[in-house]
């Protein structure tokens, strides 16, 4: 089968591999029809992900139909449309039995990263029966490729943990395609604003047109007084840090209200300043998370009752053998205003 | 009327000052019994917290009998014994109105801060319908007057902000006052483990008696693999910090389990590293606060049940005409094994 | 001035009564803009509501512009627009400090009951600090007098109480103006289903679009098996009583699914059968509750941000000299199709 | 093996069956070292559970070795000694993952009910990786044999459920077994009173020594006069009913305070009269529950640690070969003084 495999730092190639096959009881194999890249599959191929070795076919998002399954799936049969999951869930380990399935002892994720990834014709997934979905009858399956891993980062690490309320207000920091999945998630919750900042107006008209209430370029490093003047200087109830750097995460320290939280959804590769001697007395709380989807089922129910449309998320679409120049498309997002890139196998 | 005054930068006298007078309709003037010191006074008298200006009577605790009220307090009348809370609440700004007393408009931590305080024979305490509590037949008011401060701190920025559980584990960084009051109050929900950590032996056989499961002297710097080694390298559930500064709150960031707690009681005067580049998927919370006394109510309950006797933490006692020496005592505390001195006024 | 006053068991008068005057230190007088009409008025007149005597001015919604303050009210001054909360707090008693202000010791729901009310020229408002909140600059007061009582009923006894979820079924068993405003509110959680109940075509065909995603028109008694046919027989997640009498609330217990809520907002003047035989071990939750008012700030803000337009529940209006034209009206619902009416005063 | 089996109505009998051998992948096989009896098995053997067939294997409560496994099964080998819990739960169906394990598609209260239970030599367990618990060393198995079923009955139904909390107060009505597992659990959140309600004097007594603060004879039909009187006229923030019959959850509707919850405990075999027309206002909450045992791991950190011994609630002791005799002590309670009964398989 075809498979975009990694070959080491910023080298990646479309192969031929041998189709998957049953290797746990758990397992079943899945034929994609339809997966994506996320901004995590550039950080493989800069390096910067150790785990993930060489030789690896990447990729964690898709959908699919189930080809076969171990003997102990009990969930799924051969011919059922799939979600599939980013995470890997035993459903049995004591992370799991905690919902918090990213730390599961024996999954979490590995999809693309310690075991191949769904960027191919065919996927094994393990721990099937509590890391697949089935898709219900109708629904839209490009927009249930957002539901693998963006749209409940988004929405737990940003939304959940950044406790949005009815009437509250949010910043987002960060208009990638993570930072809109907060930005479309948040409004389930009905906040009275969502300010949303970024360097790039494109992204930032994106984002109006998903339902920001006001839009701040950072550009000039103002933003925090922006975001005062914006809120009668009380500061935000929740400040949602999706970039990954510690400059945003400390413009998220600037702005967030006393008895606020800062949402942590960025993936950072050095420590930040935390300024305790400013904030020890705000009553402020801090989260980071890596996304448990645990919400998938709730984001299935919420997407079909056509409450909100991840497919707005979707900008470019490939065929799998042409895999490289989605790649090229999502890796320059500045020019191409790429946000997703479906890929159709 | 006696009363220490604090003159500047390690200066205070006992001096003869005027009797405090209703100035609104919502204060009240309460007669104090029995006050006690904060390791905030010393802060205070190092020059280092700049609100508090040189002829400001210290003091933020106590217990005493009311004395006048004005026209328009409702709750209390003379002759009533009461408990006074650090905080001062007016109960109808946007923040007493989220139960977030702490951050009251014109509340606060104000009482031997930016008003006169409790060590003297009189203090004027504003917004008195929400700022007092009154004192339950048979109480003992020495065990209230760690009520004040000392407990509702212990417990809400630590235990409740900490999200201490049945059969969870806990570490508490740091066994001087406010560390033994998280200690005792963490008790109140049941953890299978809490392990102590501090530098002073003799403060730790006090936690071992206080009901610490584990003590660790962080002497050696490996407090963290010490407590790595009791928790099956899982790390502990809540790690609350009682010190305030960097290197107690990285200690933190090493002992916290994946899905635990950080719950910052120490008040910091510099900022600190966070390790998000290890922290960011590590599903994490880590919260500040300052106490808000919302919880006073509640542990009047807990104290006249005797499911508590936070009386084990009074070391001293003396009277007012004494409280240079009361302070001298508190401030050696490593030689003195001083935890809290009561002074009877 | 001239106020409806209530005269006994269906009996009352537009009268002219003296203008109230400020009584406690606590009171402020308001000029009352705009008031409208309660189901519980009209249970009232039925002489359902024996706290209520005749001689009472009746009201407890509205809107107007402060006329004069006691000497102790500090959040409002003579020409500030308000909203008049229906529920009195004096914002210091022990229910007060828990948010309970419904069961307030001094105040809970007294206007137009215990003490005069709203459906007046002028009204007097006690513990006014805390049971008054400031009309923001540009704001609809019509759509705001739905602040008063019905919005956050709706809200906190049935959507709030009812733990309604983004994703989660929703059926709501009365689409009066409470069943209504639950309707609305419910959308702040986004909701997948919301399953709206009654006997009126006219409410069920408002109901949609006020959002309902579907309506059950009660009269053929089969409301119970359509739900569950609806639901593929789960039933569903939170059942809202707005009604008031056994025969809706029982069947909300036929209703709830496993591990679901009922939310109990009607008045009840009878006893219900609790199917515990049924319902013992199927995890569910039944919660009643007079409305706190706590949510108002919170709704002042969605309403401020037009998340939601309560204006939509208006379908009439009256100059005050014509509120007896208003009780017609609003008291013969069925043929009037009346939701609320606005009352010009 | 040697195994009590039910035979219809008021019949039961020491049979000899085969030993059970696995069936599915995720099947383990125990060798039971000890169980008990539990009113449930009472309950069938009156004929009311029409769930249970005769010639069932009664018992849902137990500790034993792992005999065999299935190959599904990861958690667990042979030799293991485990905690059989009384609900089986698949991990993977929509309840299981919402840790409603009571409403398992597959599984639920099936033990000892509608397949063979752990009354004998072995017991077949189904989904044995998420419903046996991992026996901790050097732990004390006749005390773990509590946390089958009483123990987490009385957590989850009654303490979580009512919302027990430091410095509240505590109504148990029901001084059986379940209640007494309420009463210590309720002690792992430090309530200020824990009043204890029965008939029989014998179990008020063991109520005080488990940490009653008081007990109430119901007998003369005053308990409700009582509990007002200890409560000065506000009632009770929790009210566990662990009884299962109208009139006990009817004391409940009496004695709890406005703003407290009535958790249901007990199995009801008919309806109760709810008085609506007295609660509607009074903010309170109801819940009902099958236990999920999702508390179990907690459970046994607690018991573990020493926090509670469950042993206290073991009053008799037998051999398997003389359950029959067991059955005899546990069903006349009354004058045996019986609580639990701990059976040597």
């Amino acid at each position: 089968m075809k498979a975009l495999v990694y070959l080491g730092p910023a080298k990646k190639a479309l192969q031929d591999r041998p189709k998957p096959e049953i290797s746990a009881p758990t397992d079943a194999v899945i034929r994609i029809t339809r997966t994506t890249i996320c901004g995590t599959d550039l950080h493989i191929l800069k390096g910067d992900v150790p785990t993930c070795q060489p030789g690896r076919i990447l990729g964690h998002e898709g959908v699919g139909i189930v080809e076969t399954v171990g003997p102990a799936v009990t969930m799924f049969k051969p011919g059922d449309r799939v979600l599939i999951s980013c995470i890997s869930a035993c459903g049995k380990c004591a992370f799991c039995r905690k919902l918090m399935y990213s730390h599961c002892a024996t999954g979490g994720w590995v999809l693309g990263n310690t075991i191949d990834g769904t960027q191919a014709e065919f996927v094994r997934i393990p721990h099937a029966d509590t890391s697949l979905y089935l898709i219900p009858e109708g629904a839209d399956e490009e927009a249930l490729v957002m539901l693998s891993d963006i749209l409940p980062t988004g929405f737990e690490c940003g939304v959940l943990n950044g406790k949005v309320q009815p009437g509250s207000s949010v910043a987002i920091v960060g208009a990638g395609p993570i930072g809109l999945a907060a930005l479309l998630t948040a409004q389930f919750y009905a906040p009275a604003e969502i300010i949303m900042i970024d360097l790039d107006d494109n992204r930032l008209e994106v984002a109006k047109r998903f339902g920001a209430t006001r839009t701040i370029n950072s550009a000039d490093g103002k933003a925090a007084d922006a975001v005062m003047k914006m809120t009668a200087a009380r500061g935000v109830d929740t400040a949602i840090e999706a970039v990954g750097i510690s400059a945003t995460f400390e413009l998220c320290q600037e702005i967030v209200a006393a008895g606020g939280v800062i949402a942590n959804i960025g993936v950072h590769g050095a420590k930040a300043d935390l300024h305790l001697e400013r904030l020890w007395d705000r009553n402020i709380t801090i989260t980071t998370r890596l996304v448990d989807t645990v919400s998938t089922p709730m984001l299935l129910n919420v997407v079909s009752s056509h409450r909100i449309d991840p497919k707005l998320l979707i900008t470019h679409r490939f065929k799998l053998d042409d895999i490289l120049a989605a790649y090229e498309t999502f890796s320059h997002a500045a020019e191409t205003r790429a946000l997703k890139v479906i890929i159709d196998a």
